[in-house]
């Protein structure tokens, strides 16, 4: 079986690290099995999201924040990819220039250069990214916004310390730069909790916090949210798409309430994130076991990614031909950043494999 | 009760026909009632959608089309809205100035204004756009594109003849000047089929036909397409959007596809067209009961939409609150058109309401 992915296309020999998504067989199929469409979820619906869906996510995520948001706080979205492209569309004029860190999200940078936008990178250091060098940017560029990824970083898996992200937002709220917190993988942690999300630190400022059940529960939902005081809601809510088409995602947001109320979602949740910290224990072994003398990593404490690099500086894009022949496969630094310090990282994916062919991987990227 | 929905709210006295949506009523929650997602769906799906679903839905279409679309010609978007959102982020640039139709659907225009687009208005006349003003202003603007709704045009209810499409798809395949043919209400006929949807006349010139089960189906669904030659459809497939996100509706696509190839959606859109029908034949009677003396209109054969006008040249927009007094609603004519001549015109939409509330608006509008 090979699979065929929106991302990467990978035969079935190969163990390609590169896949950053989740393993379709942890999909819980069961737990839309036998699933049940109510009239409300058929007909045109708010332009926020369902008022009962954003309530019972805002109860979820106020179990896990300090700050408590309300519904009034959400705007459901098809996904974290749909609500970028909401924000640059509503936050943005083409040629504005957008910071984000160094490295990033590769499609990310995609999404922002087909909105026109110009990216200046922000370098990071090991609490994220370095706020000094930040502020000068926004003095001097008057950037549309920053983008961000907070928690468990892709691809360096980094968390923004709390203090860090005091900083970032006192930064935000001083300077009127909209702060945007792509925080896909913020409850996914192996280790302690991470800090709260970007948004519920502080009200006043202008800070959209993305969330996505695309890894928590299936990406096929396409079912997501935002979550940002309500003036940084407004203009988003008041576009032309939502008051033409209404509501984004009346049907799957209608599926995944239940899940919310009932403590399904919850179950599902402990138990990926159960098979994911063992997955990523895997990995790193692997890595001891085959590369301890050629490769550096900082181990992350969450999400779906390790951050790693060759001590000999190796050029990883023009590793990947011969990654290919021994049957393995990753993302190469260049993908993330032009720095060139990042020409000899790769980005390790351990959610898309199970224990087994993670070892195995290990075992052939060791023949590089 | 009373309806909130996205574009209106109406409190339960005033039978507003001025909402442009399909009536709760008549909403297949039957078909939604015992469904089961198979963990393909719940995946990341293809950039340009399900396989499977786009081939059955380019079987379906054939069956309503003379130039056979294959699946490589569609796109599977979150609904028309949705598909306007993304031609707009790929094919025009802020400042851009896009041709639309005068009238036109008010909500289009918000979409465009969204995306810092500059709208000019080309005159219509009972056959469709006037082709010399159009190749004129394409000549003159070189817009992003042109903005039509071709069959049962929203809110005239006219349908481009076919000899009017071929000159319009020449002038495009001429001037390189794309068309965005929004052709949600084609399958909504209630006399004669219309002509075929635009993107079949002609596989060489840049026409992008945006349709929609919001309609013919559910609006919740948040499911349509764009069919278009594979040139035009590239850009949006290769958008940053659907790299990072993949296809737009793997969840709901799932659920409609069964209904497309089993006939239980040809079923639905029968019963649909027989209702509406007999609805709109009840809007007529009623005008012409009621009004005949004081509106002037052309009956529409399909859509939502019946356009009418004052003889006296009444204005509508200010008449609007003497209507809701009296209890009852529309659209006024200023929403869709800056002209003078169209002040005087009320879209009324026969969809959302049942034949013997349609009555009853007539007679409340017989009293403004």
């Amino acid at each position: 079986m090979s699979w065929t992915t929106t991302q990467v296309t990978a035969p079935a020999h190969r163990i390609d690290l590169g896949i950053g998504q989740p393993d379709p067989a942890l999909l819980p199929a069961d737990l839309f099995q036998q699933v049940s469409l109510e009239a409300p979820a058929l007909a045109y619906g708010t332009e926020a999201g369902d008022e009962r869906f954003r309530s019972a996510l805002a109860t979820w995520l106020n179990r896990r924040q300090t700050q408590p948001a309300s519904a009034g706080n959400l705007l459901v979205t098809n996904g974290s990819s749909n609500a970028l492209d909401m924000i640059c569309t509503r936050f943005s004029q083409p040629g504005d220039t957008v910071l984000v860190e160094d490295p990033t999200y590769f499609i990310a940078r995609r999404q922002l250069s087909d909105h026109g936008l110009t990216t200046i990178a922000v370098p990071m250091d090991e609490n994220g990214v370095d706020i000094l060098e930040l502020a000068a940017l926004i003095d001097q560029h008057k950037p549309a916004f920053f983008y961000t990824i907070p928690t468990f970083h892709n691809p360096t898996g980094i968390t923004q310390s709390t203090e860090r992200r005091a900083q970032l937002v006192a930064l935000a709220r001083d300077t009127g730069c909209p702060v945007v917190a792509d925080e896909v993988y913020q409850y996914l942690y192996y280790d302690q909790p991470p800090p709260d999300p970007l948004a519920s630190f502080d009200d006043r400022a202008p800070i959209l916090s993305i969330g996505s059940f695309s890894k928590l529960l299936a990406p096929g939902l396409r079912l997501g949210w935002i979550q940002a005081p309500q003036a940084m809601l407004a203009p988003l809510i008041g576009s032309g798409l939502l008051a033409s088409g209404g509501g984004l995602a009346p049907v799957t947001s209608s599926l995944v309430r239940p899940l919310l109320e009932d403590g399904r979602f919850d179950h599902h949740l402990s138990r990926l994130s159960d098979i994911y910290r063992r997955r990523l224990a895997t990995l790193v072994q692997g890595l001891t076991d085959h590369l301890d003398d050629r490769l550096e990593w900082t181990t992350p404490k969450g999400g779906f990614f390790m951050w790693t690099h060759w001590r000999n500086g190796a050029d990883t894009d023009a590793m990947l031909l011969r990654a290919h022949e021994v049957g393995v496969g990753f993302q190469p630094g260049q993908k993330f950043s032009a720095s060139p310090e990042q020409a000899s990282a790769m980005r390790l994916c351990f959610a898309f494999y199970d224990e087994a062919k993670l070892t195995q991987a290990c075992e052939r990227l060791s023949r590089l």
